[in-house]
C-alpha cells in the first residue's frame, strides 16, 4: 500500500463536505488541510471533518506535503484561486464548470503549461457507473453503429429562484439550466460520443418567478463522425437524469434518482439500466444490474494519481472546456436563431480573446 | 342501435386489411365496397375480408348508400382520387399523411369548400390511450403547467431500404425518418400542447446502404405559448415510441411496444405510463393502468359519424396539414443551418403556390 496523497482544500461550503466524505473512503488521497475567507466556514469544516482549517491561503500553500488543491469555491473564484494554487506548483482539482466564461476556462488550463502543473475538472457525471457501462457497451460493439444520444437532466430549480440566490443572473447562470444541468450531459456525451462539431438550441423562460435566466433549454449536437444528440433540461419540472443511446444493433437507456446525487453509494439502488436489441420490441427490454459506484472517490483518486504522477487524467482542462463551449456554442445559436455553431468557432473567439488581453497586459 | 354507415375503401393493400378488421369489431360503420387498380389485390382483399370489389372507381362512387370512401392509396395518389370522391359528394378519410406536399395537402383541405363535404385524416397515434390519458391529466391540471415535451418513435427501416423501396427516395419520403415516423409525434404534439410556431432541426445520414434520405433526424418546436418540445427519430436502431411531458406538478412518460401497433388490442399490455409528481425523484413514480383501446376502430368511428354528421372531428385536415408543415419546415430549417422556420411562413407559402397553380389552370 502507497501513502495516500495529501491535498488541500479551497472554499468550504456544502460541497466541500460531500468530497471530504468521499475522500475519507478512499486510502489513495488524504485531504490534510482546507481554507476559506469565512471563519464560520473554517470552523464548521474543522467540526465536522477533523481537517485543520489553514488561516490563509498562503499558510496553506505553503505546505510542501500538500501536492494538489481541491478547489469547491464559487464558479467566478476559480480563475484567481487556481493561480495561487498553480503559481504554488501544485496540481488542481477544480469543480465543473472550469469557469463562467470560456476565457477564463482556457486561461485556467493554460496554467498548466505556464506552471508545470495539472489541471482536472470534475465532471463526476461520465463517472457514474451506469454511463460507463453504456461506454463498455459501445466499446465492446455490443450496439453497432452508435448514431443518435439523447439525454435530459431536470429539476425544479427555476419555480424556486429568488434575487437573492445566484442562479437568478445570467451573468452567472448563463442559459440557466444549460450552465447548471445539461453542462453535465454535454460532458457525458462528450465521454460517449467523441468529438463534436456544431450545435444549435432552442430556449423559453416560463417560471413565474422572473428570474433573468431562461428556465427550458433544448439543444441538438452534431458530432464530428455524423451522429446527432440532444440534450434537454427542464428546469420547472420533477427530477430526471436519464441518457439514452441508440446504435444499429442496440439500444440502451440509462436512468437514476438525481435525489441520491450527493450520496453515491445509494445511486445504483434506484437506477435503472436496460437494453433493447435487434429488431425486437420493447417488451424484450433486458435489465441490466448496475454494481455500487462512487463517482465523488472516484474522480479524487483520478486526482491523486495526476498528483503522483504529474500526467492528465481523463478529466482534462480541455474536456471541461469542451463542455462550456457547448453552453457557449448554444447561447450564440439561440442569438441567431437556431443556427447551428460550429465549437471550433466559439473554442477561437475565446482563445483569441485570452491571446489579446494576456498581450494588453503585457 | 342505429343502422352502420356505409363507406368504401380504395387501395386495398395491407393496411386496408387493418382498417377493415377495425371496421369488423364495429356497429357504427360497415366497409361495403373495395377498390383497388390491380385485379389481383381486389381478388384477394374479398377473399379475405368479404366485402366486394367494385371493378372499377366511378360504379363504387356512383353508389348511392356509401356516404364515404377511406383511401388507402399510396400518398401521392390521396390529391387524385380523394378529388374523384369529393366530385361524388362523398366524405373522404384519408390515411396520413394527408399528402407528400403541403401544397397536395391544402389541395385535399381545399375541397371541403369546394364540394361540400369533410376530409379526416387517420392520425392515430393522438388517438393511443396513453396519449389520451395525458392529456386528460394535462387538462385537468394534475401536471401543473406544462413547459416541455420530449418524444421519440424510432425503428431500424433504414438499414433496410433499397432502391426497389419508395422510402429510399427523397420525393417520396422527404428527410426519411422525418416525414414517415417523426410526423406521427408532430401531430401528437400538436395535440397534446396546442398550436406550433416554429421549428428548429438536424439531420445525418448513416445508414451503410446508400439511400437518398436521411436516416437520423431530430426537430426543436416552439409553441405559440412558449413551451418547447423535441421529436427525434433514428432510423437504424430497435423500435422505440415515447412520449414524456414535463410540467410544474408533474411528469408522465407513455412508451409502447410498437411491433404491437398494427394489433391495437395489444398496445396496452406492454405499454407503459406513469407519472412522477411534485419534487420526488424517480424512485416514487407511480404505474398507471392503461385500460385497452383501438385508435383504429376510433378513428373509424370519428369518420362514421362525420359522415352522419356532415360535421369534422378532430382529425381535421387542417391539422393534417399541420403535420406536414412541421416537416417542411423542418426540412427548410436544415437547408438554413438549424435557423427557426416559422410554420406559419411554410403554410403561407405553398398557399400562395396553391392559389397561383389554380388561377394558371384557370
Amino acid at each position: 500500500m502507497t501513502t495516500p496523497v495529501k491535498v488541500g482544500i479551497v472554499g468550504l461550503g456544502r460541497w466541500a463536505k460531500v468530497l471530504a466524505r468521499a475522500a475519507a473512503k478512499s486510502d489513495k488521497l488524504a485531504i490534510v488541510a482546507g481554507y476559506s475567507r469565512s471563519e464560520d466556514k473554517r470552523a464548521a469544516f474543522e467540526q465536522e471533518t477533523g481537517i485543520r482549517a489553514a488561516p490563509d491561503l498562503k499558510t496553506l500553500l505553503a505546505d510542501p506535503e500538500i501536492k494538489g488543491v481541491i478547489l469547491t469555491v464559487p464558479n467566478e473564484q476559480h480563475l484567481p484561486v487556481a493561480e495561487e494554487v498553480a503559481k504554488a506548483g501544485k496540481h488542481i482539482y477544480t469543480e465543473k464548470p472550469i469557469a463562467n466564461t470560456l476565457e477564463d476556462g482556457l486561461r485556467i488550463e493554460a496554467l498548466q503549461k505556464q506552471y508545470g502543473v495539472q489541471v482536472i475538472v470534475g465532471h463526476s457525471a461520465r463517472l457514474l457507473v451506469g454511463t460507463r457501462m453504456i461506454k463498455r457497451a459501445i466499446d465492446q460493439g455490443d450496439l453497432g453503429r452508435v448514431a443518435f444520444i439523447e439525454a435530459n437532466f431536470s429539476n425544479e430549480r427555476a419555480l424556486e429562484l429568488t434575487p437573492q440566490t445566484w442562479r437568478w443572473y445570467r451573468d452567472k447562470a448563463p442559459g440557466g439550466p444549460l450552465s447548471q444541468l445539461a453542462i453535465h450531459q454535454f460532458d457525458a456525451l462528450h465521454y460517449l460520443g467523441g468529438e463534436i462539431s456544431e450545435v444549435s438550441s432552442m430556449a423559453s423562460k416560463l417560471s413565474p418567478v422572473g428570474a433573468e435566466v431562461d428556465d427550458q433549454s433544448m439543444t441538438l449536437m452534431r458530432y464530428a463522425d455524423g451522429k446527432i444528440a440532444y440534450v434537454g433540461t427542464c428546469w420547472t419540472s420533477p427530477g430526471v437524469y436519464a441518457i439514452r443511446v441508440f446504435g444499429s444493433k442496440g439500444l440502451m437507456h440509462y436512468e437514476l434518482d438525481f435525489s441520491t446525487w450527493d450520496t453515491p453509494g445509494e445511486i445504483h439502488k434506484t437506477s435503472t439500466l436496460y437494453i433493447q436489441r435487434g429488431k425486437d420490441g420493447y417488451g424484450k427490454r433486458e435489465d441490466i444490474a448496475i454494481p455500487e459506484g462512487d463517482m465523488f472517490r472516484d474522480e479524487l483518486e483520478m486526482f491523486a494519481q495526476t498528483c503522483i504522477t504529474g500526467r492528465p487524467c481523463e478529466l482534462t482542462a480541455h474536456n471541461g472546456n469542451v463542455a462550456v463551449a457547448v453552453v457557449y456554442a448554444a447561447l450564440r445559436s439561440i442569438e441567431r436563431k437556431g443556427q447551428y455553431v460550429a465549437l471550433s468557432e466559439v473554442m477561437a473567439e475565446a482563445q483569441a480573446k485570452v491571446t489579446a488581453s494576456a498581450r494588453a497586459v503585457a
